[in-house]
Order: C-alpha cells, then sequence, then structure tokens
C-alpha cells in the first residue's frame, strides 16, 4: 500500500482482486437495457415480503448469497462484510445480513455506498486485515419513496429533474490473487457543499463531488481521461453527467468520450419515465456488479474508473433549510 | 498486520497511537461525575444553533476541531476521518465535517460507532493507506429523543429500564508512533440478534452482542480478564452490564472485578434521574476520549479492553415487529 503525502489516491500493491460479484433486480430494472446481465431479477417487487424495508433486506441478502456461492466457499469463509443503504439506521443492511455470522462493519455513504464499501474492503485485504471480504448495498424504490418523499398511494406528479430510485442490490467478494478483475487504486471523497437546496435534482447536487474526486484522481496519477476505457459515474443520471463534463471542462478535462454514468444506463429513458436516469446505492451496486463486471471479465472492458456519488443530506436537514452536502469514491480497476 | 484464520481479532503491528483526542459535553453531563475531565462543556444544550440536530453537529464538529488542535495540525493533515452517528442519514457527521476539506467515510454502528471508527482508522494507518486520521461520533438528546421516542414536549413518563441519551461527541486522531498510549489489536464484531424486541430495554439487547466479541477476543488472544486493568462497555447501562457478567459466566468469564459502563460512569445515577445509565454514540465517545484517555495518558490505566456496543434497529423495524439486532466492536489499548 502506498500513498504520496497531500495525495487522496491510495495505491493497491498486492493484487487486491474483485473474485465475485451479483447483481438483483427489480422488475422495471428487469425490463430495461440490462435484463440480460443481471443475476437475478424479482418480477414481484414486494419479493413476498410483508414490507417494502423487508423486501430491500431480501435483495440485499440474494446479492451476498449469490457472490458468496458464486466463489465455491460459504459465510465463515468471509472474514468480514462492509455494508450499508439509504433507510434510516441502515436497517436493510443490517437486517439482511445478521443470520449470517459475518463480521460486519457498517458504512454510510448514501448512494456512493458501493464504491466506499468496496474501497474499505480492498485497504483491509491488501494490508492483511483480511484475507476475504464482501461489500454490499442495496435500494429499493418503494422504501425510499415513502422515507424521503411522498407515499406512493399519494401518486404525487415527479419532477423533471428528479431521478427514479433504483430497486437493486449488488455485492461483491475481494480477495487477493483471485482473478482477473483487480483493483489498482482508491480514491477518498472529501465532502462538497455547493449550496444546491433542490432535492429533486440530485444530480445537480452531486456532479461537483464527482468532478473534485476525479480530477484529484487524474491529479495524483498524473493520467487523463483517455488513459481508459470507460469513466463510470453511480447515478447522477442524464442532468447531473452534463453538468460534470462541464464542471471538468473548467478543470482541463474532457471526459464525455469515456464517460457513462449507471443511472443512464440502467433504463430506457423514455419508454421507462424515469425523467433524468436511476438513482439509489442499488444503482451503481446492480450495474457494476453484473453488466460491468461481466465486461471486466470478458476483457471487453480493461481499464477503467468507477467514482459513485451520494448526497448526504435527510429529510429533516432539507426541512431545515439545509443545502445537499455531497461525496464521490473512486476505484480504478483493471483486467 | 497479521490475524490467524478463524479469528475475529486483528493485531496490529506498526504501534499505531492515538496521538490526540477530545470529549464534549453537555450541561447534564458536564454536571455528572467526569465533569472534570471533559475538555469542553455546553451549559445550554441548543449550543446556540437553531435546531437539535444542528446542535449535535456543532458538538461532533468542536470535537474534531479541539482533538486536532491539540496535536498542533491541521485539517489538511489529516489524511481521512471516518464518522458517524444515530441521526438519519447520519446528518450530525455529514453537516459538522462538510467545511474541513478532509477525506470522509461515513460509518454507520449506531452506539458502537466510535470503536467501529477508530477500528477502522487503525486499521488504515497500520497498513500505511493513511499517515493521520481521525475518528469521531456524537449524539444529543432531545434529538435522539424525537428522532426515535416521543416529543420533548410531550414530557412521557420513562420507563425504568431505559437510558439516557447522552449529549455529547468524542474525536480521536490516530497516527504511528505519536505518543504513549496505542491500539494494539482489534476485533470486529458480527450482528447478534436474541430476539428482544423493548426498544426501552437496550442494554438487554446490546448485552449479547458484548458478550459475543469480548468471548471471541479472549479466545483469539489466549488471555483472561485478570490480564486487564478495565474492561470498558459502552453504553450497557446497570441493566445491560448485570447481563453482561452473566453471559460471559456461561462462557467461563468473569469479567466483574475489571468491568466498568461509559453508560454507568457518565452520571449519579439516582440524583440525575437517568434510570439504567447513560447511551447514544456520544456516551463511549465522550467517556473515552476525555476520562479514559486522560488515565491512559498519565498511567493509571495501562492495558484495557474498550467494547462499544450497538442496536442496529430503527423506528421502523420495531413498528414492523422487528426484534433488536445489535453489535459490538472492541479495541485492546495499551499504554
Amino acid at each position: 500500500m502506498s500513498k504520496k503525502t497531500g495525495s487522496r489516491t491510495i495505491r493497491l500493491e498486492n493484487n487486491v482482486c474483485i473474485r465475485s460479484s451479483a447483481g438483483i433486480a427489480g422488475s422495471k430494472e428487469g425490463k430495461g437495457p440490462l435484463g440480460n446481465y443481471f443475476d437475478m431479477i424479482y418480477e414481484d417487487d414486494i419479493l413476498g415480503e410483508k414490507t417494502w424495508e423487508k423486501a430491500e433486506s431480501r435483495l440485499q441478502a440474494n446479492a451476498v448469497e449469490i457472490a458468496v456461492r458464486n466463489t465455491g466457499l460459504d459465510f465463515p469463509d468471509i472474514d468480514g462484510i462492509f455494508a450499508g443503504d439509504l433507510l434510516n439506521q441502515c436497517i436493510s443492511s443490517t437486517f439482511a445480513l445478521r443470520g449470517l455470522g459475518i463480521p460486519f462493519l457498517g458504512q454510510y455513504g448514501a448512494c456512493s455506498t458501493m464504491a466506499q464499501a468496496m474501497l474499505i474492503a480492498a485497504v483491509f485485504i491488501d494490508s492483511g486485515a483480511m484475507e476475504r471480504a464482501a461489500a454490499v448495498t442495496s435500494s429499493h424504490f418503494c422504501s425510499a419513496e415513502r422515507q424521503f418523499r411522498l407515499p406512493i398511494e399519494y401518486g404525487g406528479q415527479r419532477n423533471l429533474t428528479s431521478q427514479w430510485t433504483v430497486t437493486g442490490a449488488g455485492a461483491a467478494v475481494l480477495e487477493k490473487n483471485a482473478g482477473s478483475v483487480s483493483i489498482a487504486d482508491v480514491t477518498i471523497g472529501s465532502i462538497i457543499d455547493m449550496k444546491i437546496k433542490d432535492a429533486n435534482n440530485m444530480g445537480a447536487a452531486m456532479a461537483p463531488a464527482a468532478a473534485d474526486t476525479i480530477s484529484n484522481y487524474f491529479n495524483d496519477t498524473n493520467t487523463k481521461p483517455a488513459d481508459y476505457d470507460l469513466i463510470l459515474t453511480g447515478d447522477l443520471g442524464f442532468i447531473g453527467s452534463e453538468l460534470l463534463y462541464e464542471l471538468l471542462q473548467i478543470k482541463g478535462y474532457d471526459i464525455s468520450c469515456q464517460h457513462n454514468d449507471c443511472g443512464k444506463l440502467i433504463y430506457d429513458r423514455d419508454p421507462q419515465d424515469v425523467h433524468s436516469g436511476g438513482s439509489g446505492c442499488g444503482c451503481c451496486a446492480s450495474v457494476f456488479c453484473s453488466y460491468i463486471m461481466k465486461k471486466l471479465r470478458s476483457g471487453e472492458l480493461k481499464n477503467i474508473l468507477f467514482a459513485a456519488t451520494g448526497a448526504l443530506m435527510s429529510p429533516t436537514s432539507s426541512q431545515q433549510g439545509e443545502s445537499i452536502p455531497s461525496i464521490s469514491h473512486l476505484l480504478h480497476i483493471t483486467a
């Protein structure tokens, strides 16, 4: 492990691999353009549970089960799990994972949680603190709507800048020298607050954090956008992605040829009526752990940046007139 | 860094020190038996802010400021901060720390957050991923009451098994070879759920997690209670502490001579009318970062275990009939 003074980027030196992963999707996501890539699709978003929150927990439990099963190992072989989600007190994670007996360290990075959890897991693996670690997160449209916005039954009109919370989960199992996909570097974000207050335009609130972390990464590693096959953000959606291009142009980087966003990839924008695209912890988690990982494994992608973003507000902070701080954590992944 | 296969305990090998720390307290805590030890006491629990949530953020900001200032360094010298709290979406932390420019990794371990944040920070320091890292958490009686229980104005009668959420915060700065107090080992907890459902008896819900982690630590390190000056739990309170003794007796360990609990230490039980003692992320954070750290620095304590506990439920999970999963993370600290 090494890190230059003043740099935000940590270089992993012991070939930390993503040994296995799984992406789970709800019905709307399953009908979208990535439907063929998910490891499991639920046709009914209640998943046979009694509440949306329990349904979300099940998504997360399934993702971990499939990712671990794909390694040929069992839960006791996992030294630790890093998990979190959007629900108050991260109950999707704690209730999903309580029966597994795996040492647990709860993470909160809002929609950046998948990148954050993999980043910390990667440092634990690289250092030898753990031999094998898992990272998992989830979101569910219905549990998020009722917690952050309005009761679904109310049928409120959605703002055109708003994004659709993905019903989905993603899990990854990390281990040294285990396969062809490696995490080479990680960049930890710091909190950026541009005083944006519109809770219906998360892309605008989060784009400055992505711009900050991505430009810091380029600076720390002395690389440029053209060095990568893909620069993938978490869930900036259509509006946030355009803002990201503008902000990075100001810093001297044009990423428009290499960039894509999980919130743009997961739905067919117009027929699926998602306005500015997908969002939620489960957005980049399900897309990265299925679609992107399959392309890395096949060799179609060889050298990518994955920068997930999170909006660090709550309904209470917005009601108290606060702006929306945001963050972005980045992983440099090679195949 | 080393870890035996099958063990939950990670041995830190590079003299990771707690270079500096600060404990901040509210008025009730300041009038308690540890009043002389806190680094700062607020006489008015609104702290000059407009809301309880903003007041809690200020506690956390103050703790970090004092802990960093005590090192003679400034915020840009800190490579990363690990922080979390009890409020929905951890807003005490994100709003407290958004202006500092320090790379941020949000943690959620409920009342175990101080131990969890120091544990992860210690692994990052030991591995060389960071040179200097901070850990911080907080709680506030009024923000917790209105989020988890009843509006304060309602004046509801408190259950005799209930605990009083501490208004306080604690922060620590970790660095290699920096002072006399070192983190020697860390043990990561796994989630324990004994199907307890009484949200007014958190000590009972959390005691099994503490018993699990502490007994795992003894087993992993082949040590016994008498090897330590102090075995300190986070906020089991009076009832939870008694249950912990019973549970550890069954596993063959008698810790009653070495044990104390931050929730028992922070208040005068009867005159301060706190029923089963203190609780909240800020309970063990403020007690550990002031009182305990001062005793470690003076040499009065030389070899301690610090096992904080957290209840991983939410009001929503309890309303849906769920039990209370809990967790405990442990640090072995030497002076």
